[in-house]
C-alpha cells in the first residue's frame, strides 16, 4: 500500500531510524577525528557538532602544526599520530573518525579497534581490496563496531528515493544512469601535490574517489549487489599520468537491471542519478556532491513532481545516526561487509579496464 | 572562434544546408509513399505537404483497404504492391518514401532502384545486416540516390548541438548518456499484432526501433564512429517473448569517449541526450520523439542555460532536406554507407548481449 501524500509532505526529511529522542541524550558519542583534510574540517566537524548524538574531542593528522592551529580555534586535544596509536588520550574518546587519505585508513583502524573504540571509516575504506578485508577482519577480531561513510544513505532524500522504489511507485526498475563529474584541480585545489593523484595512497583517482557514490547508491536504492562488471578508465591530462582521471563503468544486477555509472575527475560540474522504471522516473540532480542541495523529481506516466524541500546537513545526519546507534546499540547498515562489496566491485572495474572483459563477482 | 550569441537568439532553427530558395521551387519532388502506417499518415505525409521541396502523388499498402480509404480522403493515387513493383504509375512519381516493416524494405527498394527512383528509407534500413548491405548495394548498382530517414540529424536542436561541440563550446567530449523509452503497447497500439514484435519483420524491438536514436544521434554529434560495442537485451513481458523489450548497449568512440545507452518498449515514456565534456555539458530532454519538442540546456562552469525556441515539424525538416538535395544534387549526408554502420553495430550489440562479450567492429 502506498504511503499518503501527507507523509512525503510534512515529514520528508524524516530520520525513519531514529529510536531515540535526541533532546535525552546527556552524554553524546565522543570522537576522535584523524585526518584533518579540507572535507574534515569544513563538513565533519561540523556535522558532529550539530549532530546531538556526537562531540568531537581529540584530533590528529601527520600535519601537526595544522593540528596546533586547529586546536587553538577550537575545543580539542590535538595529538601526534604516533600519541594516538599508543593510546595517549584513548580515555577522551569513544570512537574514532578515519579520514586519512585511502591507504592509511587501515593502520589508523587498527590503532582504534586496539583501543577497543568504535569506527567510522570514510570510504572507500582502502587503497586496496586485501587492505580492506585486513581492515574489516581486525575490527571483528576486536569486536568493535565499524561503519563506513557513505553520507548519501542517511540523505533523506536519498532513503524517500529508496522508499518510493521499495514501495513500487515507478514499477520494476529497468535502467538506472548515474553520473559524478568535477574540475578536481579547480573545485578543490590547483595543487598537484595531493594524495588522490599518487596511486600508492589513493589505489586510484575517478573511480576511488567518485565512482563509490554512483555505486553505492544504485546498491543503496535497489536493495541489491551487482554481479556483473564491466569498466573503463581513461587519462589524457598530465596530473592523472598515474591514475584513472576519467572511469565509467556497467553492474549488471541479479534482475536484469543495468546501471549506467560514469565519473570524472575533470569535466564539468555535474551529479545525477536517474532511475527508469516500468511506470515511472525517480531522478536525483544534482545528486551526489555534499556541498549542494539534492532535488528529486518523480515522474509518473503524464505527472511530473519537483519536491522541494528543506536540506539536510549531510555530515550532521551520518554522524547523528553514527552516535545514535553506539548509544541505542544498534548494527550499522553501511558496515563493513557491506563496504567490501563496493571494494570488490571497484577492484573488478579496473580488472576489467585493464582487460577489457567483464568480470562475473562471485559471492 | 565562437560564433556570436545573436547567431544562436535570432538564427536557431536555420537550415544550414539549404543552398536553394524555397520559394523558386515549382516543381517539388514528387513522392510515392511505400507504406500506410500511423507514421506515415500522422507524420511523414504531413511533414512532406509542408515542406516545399515535395509533394506526395501516390501510395501502396499491403492492406489494399487501408489504400482505398486513404486515397479517398487525400488527392493521391492508390496502388497495390505489385503494381508499384512493376512500375505501373511510375511516371506519377520521382522518388520513393519506404517505411514498411524493416524486413520488407528491401524489396521496395529493389523496385524503386530498378525504376530509376530516388529513395527515402526508414531506418534501422533492414531486419538483418546482410539485408542492409544488400539495399545499399542495389541502389548503388542502378546508380539511384539512398537517403535514411534519420530525422533527429536534419532536427535544429540537434544540429546546434552538434555545432556548439565542434566549436568547442563544453571541451572535449568525456562521457555521454543516452535513453529513450515508451510503453509501445500503450502509447501506439494495444495490440499484441504488431510487427515490431515479430522477430523476422522487425530483426529485433527495443534495440532496432528505439536504439537506433541514441546510437545514430551521438555518432552524428560527436562526428565519429564506435570501435567497440557491448550490448544487453532483456524481455520480461510475455508479449516480447521473440524480441528484446529492454536494450542497453556501451560505445567506445576512437578517442576514448564511452556513451552509454538503454532503451525500452515497456518502460516510462522519456528521452535524454547528454553530452559532458572537460568545459561543459548539453543536454537534449525530451531527445528523441517526434511527437515532443526538444528542449536544449547549456552547461559551461556555473552558468545553465535553457534554450526556448520554436519547435520545428521534424518530418517537414527531413523531407525538405530530402527533396531540396534531390533537386539541387547535392549528396545526402545520411547515406547508405553511413546507415550500414548502424547496422553493424546493432547486429554487434545483439551479438554481445548473446555472448556477454564486447565486440570490436572492423572497418
Amino acid at each position: 500500500m502506498e504511503p499518503s501524500l501527507g507523509t512525503y509532505f510534512d515529514d520528508f526529511t524524516r530520520r525513519d531510524w531514529q529510536t531515540r529522542d535526541p533532546d535525552s541524550v546527556s552524554e553524546p558519542v565522543r570522537l576522535a577525528l584523524v585526518g584533518l583534510g579540507w572535507f574534515t574540517r569544513e563538513w565533519a566537524l561540523p556535522g558532529i557538532q550539530r549532530s546531538e548524538f556526537t562531540e568531537a574531542t581529540v584530533v590528529t593528522d601527520v600535519d601537526t602544526d595544522a593540528v596546533d592551529a586547529f586546536t587553538s580555534e577550537h575545543d580539542l586535544t590535538g595529538v601526534s599520530p604516533e600519541e594516538f596509536k599508543a593510546g595517549t588520550v584513548a580515555d577522551e574518546y569513544d570512537a574514532v573518525y578515519v579520514a586519512t587519505p585511502n591507504a592509511t585508513h587501515l593502520e589508523y583502524v587498527e590503532a582504534a579497534a586496539d583501543q577497543g573504540k568504535a569506527v567510522l571509516c570514510e570510504k572507500p575504506m582502502a587503497a586496496s581490496l586485501d587492505r580492506a578485508e585486513r581492515l574489516v577482519a581486525v575490527c571483528a577480531e576486536h569486536d568493535v563496531p565499524l561503519m563506513v561513510g557513505y553520507r548519501m544513505q542517511t540523505d533523506p532524500a536519498v532513503r524517500r528515493v529508496k522508499d518510493l522504489l521499495e514501495e513500487g511507485f515507478v514499477g520494476d526498475v529497468v535502467h538506472v544512469h548515474a553520473a559524478m563529474s568535477q574540475v578536481m584541480l579547480g573545485e578543490l585545489s590547483e595543487s598537484t601535490d595531493q594524495w588522490r593523484l599518487d596511486s600508492e595512497l589513493s589505489g586510484g583517482c575517478a573511480l576511488m574517489d567518485l565512482g563509490v557514490y554512483p555505486l553505492n547508491t544504485t546498491r543503496f536504492v535497489l536493495g541489491a549487489d551487482p554481479e556483473r562488471v564491466s569498466g573503463h578508465t581513461r587519462s589524457v591530462h598530465e596530473a592523472f599520468s598515474e591514475v584513472d582521471e576519467h572511469a565509467s563503468f556497467d553492474l549488471g544486477f541479479p534482475d536484469g537491471v543495468q546501471a549506467h555509472c560514469t565519473v570524472s575527475q575533470n569535466a564539468q560540474h555535474a551529479s545525477r542519478l536517474e532511475l527508469t522504471g516500468t511506470d515511472g522516473q525517480l531522478i536525483l540532480d544534482p545528486a551526489f556532491y555534499e556541498r549542494e542541495a539534492r532535488e528529486v523529481t518523480v515522474v509518473r506516466g503524464e505527472m511530473e513532481a519537483d519536491i522541494e524541500f528543506d536540506p539536510v546537513h549531510q555530515l550532521e545526519e551520518e554522524f547523528a545516526y553514527f552516535g545514535h546507534h553506539l548509544l541505542t546499540g544498534t548494527p550499522f547498515s553501511p558496515d563493513g561487509e557491506h563496504a567490501l562489496v563496493d571494494m570488490r566491485v571497484l577492484d573488478a572495474v579496473y580488472e576489467s579496464a585493464d582487460t577489457g572483459m567483464p568480470v562475473t563477482l562471485s559471492e
